[in-house]
């Protein structure tokens, strides 16, 4: 695609030869002849020197000359994102059809225009709503519900009763539905199992990432409110409750029986306790360790974790503990030397 | 089922409307009309007013009347299990058989009533116990030896050479023997594979949660003890050896080589050190790093972890922080002007 | 095997009966009789005296006597690794195929001697090179580009348009190529997902472990450089690249757009925030919360991370804080007691 024409189509303002041919996007760092690349983060400022990009959408207010050409735009990061697009190759999707190599419970239904991949296995009493796309491999467990337009990728499986609403997406290796952590210590110190036979339920448009685990509930139900969006390797146990439009990143933890409001964020890696709530809007940081309900709209950082500014002067303290130490040392020398003057 | 038959057969004591059709059970919370709930954890006695359940299970002494119905009983939360499970509608068991879609090597040997789902594959040499359940999609492993009465949930795989006991079951997406982390590093930086030739041992009753990884020994054996219960995404590295009866919750990782002891629990996402010994009944909290031995029935907390009692003290310690840097301040300002009119 | 050839194959010197037919290895605590097993670390050494083994296999100069057979050796380790291997019975490789229930799209491409496993499912335009090998019940996805010589375990997926180089290693159960976690927020607090358009690049000599997720770009490329080995459970977000020769042990976790330079060790359950840069040669030490940008060959620890040196007198400082305010509080009542003296 030429690069005049790129400029055009994100309405921009083009310094440098529009007749450049530009076939891939690609980062500051790795562009290479032939890429367009941009800079929309400032922290990445001095890297547009070096760039191997023919070319790169800046601010409009760049205000440095590159060696390549130049596109300014309103929003670099949005024109960029459109670019993408430009040059993405999307996936054929065939038509809509249960691969021969499914097996599909006989009891099972199936919507309209519902795709069904190869070595999928769907048990009895699935029912799986209009447009739905399961891809191959994916394992639908005994009346498990699915809505429409929904998406699952390869190798997701699902345990007895759950139910999915419409527009969720799970990406690979997803387990919703197994069996909660919950067993009755025995006298001798060994545990029986306790039966867990609640269900799992994702409301509409929650996306799933990779190899996560969310658990059946013990009884009643494991829920996912609407639209909230769960990251790779993250851990739901038993019974936890999740409001709408609230995130988890990356291997964050769950314990049972907690309670997580709506546009709540929990960062990378934190990890809850069991029994606890966390209020709407609040926000944890990575790595935090929450041993206490986190009120409404507070921001908690550290493990075991408090409000972030209480943490912040806590961790200031700690980085200055050595010189304090110090001090302290110094001041017990002082007032020894005037004790001894004194009692002289 | 009507709510005084309910409440008859817990041989509990009902107050209110035993005519009341109950036909799910649900949380305080959740609960809508027609459902039961119970009250165990005192924390949510509050939640009784406010619920929608048309019956509450409650303790003998609750003195604190609801709108809805109550039935007495002396232990509610196991009361309302065993209601539970009134309402529970398992999965209709299939036959035992071979499913025609499963891949089963001409040298394997299954016991009496084993069932192998559909796309299951088993390698030569596997033999499988009676009564043992493989479900849709898991992969058995070259001469994996599995153990009578075991149940293997959908995609679960074990490398080649796995033993595994009586009564174990695994969860979904878990891998049982893939190799170790081990390198051997090269002059120039590289790393060179060693070899991972030994095998894991999973002893009788034994449950594994979902997407759990277990490496192979080195050469020798991992080994998870009798009893021991295993929640999901846990890591577990080569060489290491779990006792009897240990939890281990969920994202839990243990490095190489590590010795757990029996009726050890290891709390949500806490991290073990290689070449590390943890005693019988030592309690390891959650998000701990273990950086050196834990002696048998201690219990530690904090990264480094420590006695629990030494890092409440800690925690006390920096969380006041601010305060002591502020008397030290104060110390400072005092011995100075003690100092001057010393001098003067 | 006779433990005579044993000794003489490891070039050893024997002390003890050369008869002994040994019939595995072990490690000294688990070891039976018939086993041999063997001391490398020290911290180990009281084990000999109690070991059930036949025989050990000793550093050359160790001096205190066992009641089993000894073979001193210059590299006990290596040694004890090389005799693990006469006692290994590896798994009989079928010779390279198309297995009949694999689904193998027309327009892929597959080499010399490539093994396709059981219920494999391969879609169109993918490039499989020559010797390498998928396992059962993997999912190769459109246009994904497979080197030479690579070995995928049973479970493995990867998403479209995935490249791999040769020699590649990818264990159970790991997702290459999901979505990155990206979404837009809405002005009601909802969130939109951002086209995630990139792909995932693993060059040579890369060792991946089981259940990892690699996410791809959000355009771009997501990079692990050549000799990279990443152990179970890691999880690595969109946009992430690592350079060459680089170890991320188990559960690690590195948040989008961060870049990990060449020689880098980062240690169990570590964790970095996003738009990072590891510099080459550093280490993060286990746990550890890496909030800012780490020189090369810098060692960091803690949560949030610092120079190790700096974190430990910080620990070291926690630690001792309660004597710390005891001091404190002794000073102040000898300061007060002065200030009075003066006053009076």
């Amino acid at each position: 695609m030429k690069l005049s024409d790129i400029a055009e189509r994100v309405g921009g303002v083009l310094e440098g030869n529009g007749d450049l041919e530009i076939t891939a996007v690609a980062g500051l760092r790795e562009a290479a002849r032939g890429d367009i690349s941009f800079l929309a983060n400032p922290k990445y400022a001095a890297q547009v020197a070096g760039t191997h990009a023919s070319a790169v959408i800046v601010p409009q207010d760049w205000d440095r000359a590159g060696k390549c050409a130049l596109i300014r735009v309103e929003n670099s990061d949005q024109a960029f994102a459109q670019v993408a697009e430009f040059f993405y190759e999307p996936v054929p999707l065939s038509p809509p059809a249960v691969h021969p190599t499914a097996v599909v419970a006989e009891g099972a239904k199936l919507g309209e225009g519902v795709s069904i991949g190869a070595h999928v296995v769907i048990d009895d009493g699935v029912v799986v709503g209009d447009g739905t796309v399961i891809e191959p491999q994916c394992f639908i467990g005994y009346k498990t519900v699915i809505g429409s337009n929904c998406h699952f990728y390869p190798q997701v499986s699902t345990r007895e009763f759950t139910e999915i609403g419409n527009n969720v997406i799970v990406h690979n290796g997803t387990v919703i539905g197994s069996d909660g952590f919950g067993y009755a210590v025995q006298e001798d110190g060994s545990r029986t199992k306790i039966p867990q036979i609640g269900k799992v339920v994702i409301e509409d448009d929650v996306e799933i990432g990779a190899n996560v685990t969310i658990d059946r509930a013990r009884f009643g139900k494991t829920r996912i409110g609407k639209g909230t969006k769960i990251d790779n390797l993250v851990q739901i146990a038993h019974n936890v409750v999740v409001g709408e439009h609230s995130v988890m990143c990356g291997q964050v933890g769950v314990s049972g029986s907690s309670i997580i409001g709506s546009k709540v964020i929990l960062a990378g890696q934190a990890g809850l306790a069991g029994h606890l709530e966390v209020g709407d809007g609040a926000i944890v940081g990575a790595q935090s360790g929450v041993m206490r309900d986190v009120p409404a709209k507070d921001f908690v950082i550290g493990s075991p974790a408090m409000n972030h500014l209480q943490a912040k002067k806590v961790i200031a303290g700690t980085v200055t503990l050595p010189k304090l130490k110090e001090k302290v040392k110094k001041l017990e020398a002082e007032v020894a030397k005037l004790s001894a003057a004194k009692t002289v």
